[in-house]
């Protein structure tokens, strides 16, 4: 029995926090149709690293040309490579859109998924009358003056726990739609305009349908007394379109409630 | 004579400034060999809107992968469109990494190349120990740490009019090689630091190799004395080597000199 038992302590979880620009990816999630994927890049490059095969898990999906500037993975490993320099190593082998910026071992009850309490989300809209170059790839652009004032009212009655239906995409099969969103910030640094939401959990496109929500407040196609009403209604009919992939970044994973 | 009056009277000069993602362009200058660049992009663009072929005049050349926030041109029409609407034309039919800022009338004489005064360009680089995801096609990153102050001190002797075969590239063939650099500022947002210079004219690959031998002095390669000892000697040989294309980026053109 001695050798299983060093296998057993000698077995390390090991959390990475990872950025990366979804632009050349089908989303975070290994697909069965050899799609490029980030878990995929990830576990592959993992893989030459520690000497065996890895199979990752991350915080939750992101979908094809959504970024990350703070998703966490984890992975168990017998490798002994010390965790500060994993991300150096991982660096010399990841493709350039896709980088590690932090590895540390920890307690192997810890799963990047089921641990994490919080996730915090900034969608990004450039609104000038001429378009960016350098954003193209992570804004959304909107030529159109948007009532700032009108979309921070609306955001405040989205924030807070309930039934998030009518922010839900049409076909999604989660258990319940009920999530505690704490913050949703609008932050405008002109021409910048940065939507953030911060909650216990995000239903699929959730961010995306908030977002077309506020924007369509912004642009007086409702009002935020009309969000108020279809908050409560829970039905998605009356919420705004999913707006693009390429603003949406996932900024923080947070494994305590602070 | 009346009808070539009125063609006189009529001809506009037409100045605009252009963003550009320089990334997947041979340079600004059209090329005879047909290779993409910015210049026969805006051309053809332009031609489409005034209906006549367009030569436009830029301030001057950007190599193969610097990229502008500021570039300017000029170009002469008879088209009656508003100045102010030519933006709004041009970015509905340009590339989404090339964008006209802002058009307006100019008199006759202008010429984005002559009239130009100042210049100024940035170059950014990337210093930490993770790289950067959303910044890799715009800045060159440099793991290592920097001496900022050594830099700082250096830079200060670039500055001022004097003869800049030192930082000319090799095979350069302009007539003087004197120009005078009003400030080399060294601006550190960490992890991002910036070197922006500006001045009446720029040799060719001048602020690339200025910014190698400002980051030979950040690495202690070399001293600053040493840099004010080879700007004094004017031999190329000496200076540090030339950066990257991508983290340069043309800010700037002035008219006037303020």
């Amino acid at each position: 029995m001695k050798p299983r038992l060093e296998v057993l302590k000698t077995m390390r979880n090991i959390k990475v926090t990872i950025e990366y620009d979804g632009t050349n990816y089908h989303g975070f999630q290994r697909q069965t149709d050899g799609l490029p994927t980030i878990q995929q890049t990830l576990e592959k490059t993992l893989a030459r690293i520690v000497k065996h095969p890895v199979t990752l898990n991350g915080s939750g999906r992101t979908d094809a040309g959504v970024h990350a500037r703070g998703q966490v993975i984890n992975f168990y490993t017998d490798c002994q490579i010390p965790a500060d320099r994993l991300p150096l190593a991982m660096n010399s082998l990841l493709p350039p859109d896709i980088a590690a910026l932090q590895a540390d071992d920890v307690d192997t009850s810890f799963h990047a998924q089921f641990s994490a309490k919080r996730k915090v989300y900034t969608y990004h809209i450039y609104n000038s009358s001429t378009p960016t170059v350098f954003d193209r790839l992570y804004s959304w652009y909107i030529p159109q003056k948007l009532d700032i004032d009108k979309m921070r009212q609306a955001a405040q009655y989205i924030v807070g726990e309930r039934d998030f239906t009518a922010f839900r995409a049409a076909g999604s099969k989660t258990k319940t739609s009920i999530r505690h969103i704490y913050r949703l910030d609008i932050d405008y640094v002109a021409p910048h305009l940065y939507i953030t939401a911060e909650a216990n959990g995000f239903l699929y496109n959730m961010v995306r349908i908030i977002t077309g929500t506020l924007v369509y407040v912004g642009k007086g196609k409702l009002s935020p007394e009309a969000v108020r009403r279809f908050v409560e209604s829970g039905k998605r009919v009356e919420a705004g379109p999913t707006v693009p992939p390429r603003g949406l970044c996932l900024m923080q994973v947070k494994y305590s409630n602070q």
